[in-house]
């Protein structure tokens, strides 16, 4: 195992700078999958890959990897946005993929690297990632439809002269790095460099229905109401209490949907109809927290007299932890490089490394996001953690190449 | 004074069938002002009218007279009906005007009624009674527009024909008494009779906006978010505790409208719109209430470094109360034909009698209106209690005659 890779920081910049050109839109990219500017990407990436001496291969789904020989380290993210996205989010991840592999086809090390389709999901989820590794069909995502009804059939039908029959074999690989921006506001608040990513925490989300009764909100007295909204309102006050006991500062819950019914200033709701998400690297604690929640809609229902209904409407989504071997090996990185400036931290958010666990050994990174901001045009990091990210994943790929 | 006058309880009965006739639907009445349904009631009523002897004045803003001589008291309500109406409300009063003049024209007690137009305000609101007290020009109610387009110019040109170019002298009646279905559960639940209206309770409104900070639910901790949604819940709950120390079980506060943004499952809420409204019978306490929901609007952005802006986007009413020799009477009405079984009580919605009182002493009596329904088809009151409302308020209108 090599500890030094010769990685080159000003290529790298220049390089995710010329990634940034395809779709700019001020500080920020419109790159959506299989949009005219995402192709136009994916044909400048192959070029990059092949002058860096990597084979090419993009796949029926749009998944571009560029392969050195042998079995190797897999390295990479997604190279397409959100509809108004960042200029980071999935480009840093495929550029250090293209700048490391680069690096160690000099240095005669097994790297390969990946540029992953429709993370953004403008079609499905995560959707090359999750047909790469046969969780999905490719003839099942070809009937996901994206907002204007087109479907994934036909946005894949415009890169059919660039795309191979056949799909890369997950198990040439030994394993998946996949550097990110945070996202979250964690880094930039503690001033640390980078992230070491524990886990990807999983989801739950329930959509919950309270019914009262709909009347005059002048003739009918307050002991008489059966208010959907102040149910609601109960509801929400006694989550806050209870799941205290249940969480940890990593932990997350959310109301991020409401709606009432008939929504008038001047008549009593008769119905409210809002999502609960929950979020944490352990299963284990998802259950508990969601035995909390049921417990709490069951005793609202019974204090007030209204119906309260849950309905799950959305798959729940498992925790998925990295794997000790190659946190370990970010970590040491993390620490030669940047001594007592970094973090271990789950991932808020889902990742193409979700997908990838499923078959290989999987480890990320984070770079500080500034300010918090992602899936904006505003969405930015400093120079040095770009670079300082960099060398952390190249020494930590180094130690884990094959 | 007579203490009796010869009402008829069947024909009283059959013409408020009768009257239900006109845009029946079902249970429910479609007869909203200057419909078809409406001008053929109101010609209809006319037809009433002067068979009991009364000359007939239909106004140029469609309010319909049945005029006995000299100075007499009015009493009536309204005809029109909201889009999908109830057959009692309004038309009950209207019925019971013409039954009570009807009988004290034969009587010779000076007794005159009315139908008021678009009480339900299909073009203003309570547009008929508020031109015919002056508040409202006629020619700028003329700029009044339905939900269709329809300007209350158009409207009333279709009753051109049968109105008159003037207006009926306010000064020629000594007062104004109205009997209306309660709209509210309050005397179906009590199992009484009657009620005689106190006041007509004021309101006040203001629009409520709390601005966060829009997140990512997955990557921003709990203790890092601007949340609007959980701002506006403590402000709720608040509202809920500080009021409890100002009001009585007659007012009322309401939180019926509400919008999250970007209302997404996944999203921190960045922003919560939201309405605030509260009615009580008197004014003072309107004000306490005003005071205490701003101070807690203020507290909670104290607390949470939220942003909270309250708007006031609808005029506040001022409490009516109605004239206390006409209470009086009523309640010595209500006392001698079902003793025991009524009660004071504010009125909770707006009336016609709220426009009436700027130029008339005023009285209100209200009936049961089953399981409180109201603007509803299935809006009803048993028969027995629709005939004792026409026993109390004939006898307290022969007491307050001239």
């Amino acid at each position: 195992m090599t500890q030094s890779l010769p990685i080159d920081p000003a290529r790298f910049l220049s390089d995710l700078h010329a990634l940034r050109g395809f779709g700019q839109a001020g500080p920020g990219v419109v790159r959506p999958a299989f949009s005219e500017a995402d192709i136009a990407s994916r044909a400048w990436l192959t070029g990059r890959m092949q002058e860096a001496g990597l084979a090419t291969h993009m796949d029926p789904a749009g998944n571009l990897f560029g392969l050195t020989d042998g079995p190797s380290l897999l390295i990479g993210s997604h190279s397409d946005t959100q509809p108004e996205g960042g200029w980071l989010d999935g480009a840093l991840g495929v550029v250090m993929g293209l700048e490391i592999a680069r690096a160690a086809r000099a240095a005669g090390v097994a790297i390969s690297c990946v540029s992953f389709q429709d993370e953004e999901g403008r079609y499905g989820a995560l959707t090359g990632s999750d047909i790469w590794v046969g969780n999905t069909p490719l003839l099942e995502a070809d009937l996901f439809q994206a907002r204007d009804g087109q479907s994934f059939a036909e946005g894949r039908r415009a890169v059919a002269h660039l795309a191979e029959d056949g799909f890369v074999d997950p198990a040439r690989f030994t394993g998946f790095l996949e550097a990110h921006i945070e996202q979250g506001p964690v880094l930039d608040l503690s001033g640390e460099a980078v992230g070491v990513v524990t886990s990807i925490v999983g989801s739950r989300q329930i959509q919950v229905t309270v019914s009262g009764q709909q009347n005059h909100a002048g003739t009918t007295p307050m002991s008489m109401r059966k208010d959907a909204f102040q149910a609601a309102v109960q509801i929400a006050t006694r989550l806050n209490e209870r799941l205290q006991n249940v969480v940890t500062p990593q932990t997350v819950w959310t109301i991020g949907h409401f709606r009432l019914s008939p929504n008038a200033p001047s008549i009593v709701p008769g119905q409210a109809v809002f999502t609960v998400q929950w979020r944490d690297g352990e299963e284990d604690r998802l259950q508990r927290m969601d035995d909390v929640i049921l417990a709490v809609l069951d005793e609202v229902a019974t204090e007030t007299g209204l119906t309260v209904e849950a309905e799950r409407l959305r798959q729940s989504l498992t925790p998925v932890p990295m794997h000790a071997p190659y946190q370990a090996a970010l970590a040491e990185a993390a620490e030669a490089v940047v001594p007592g400036k970094w973090r271990r931290m789950p991932s808020g958010a889902l990742h193409d490394a979700s997908n990838v666990s499923r078959r290989l050994p999987v480890g990320m990174l984070f770079v500080p996001s500034i300010g918090g901001i992602s899936h904006n045009f505003d969405e930015d990091t400093a120079e040095a953690d770009l670079v300082t990210g960099l060398r952390v994943l190249a020494r930590a790929a180094a130690a884990l190449a094959p």
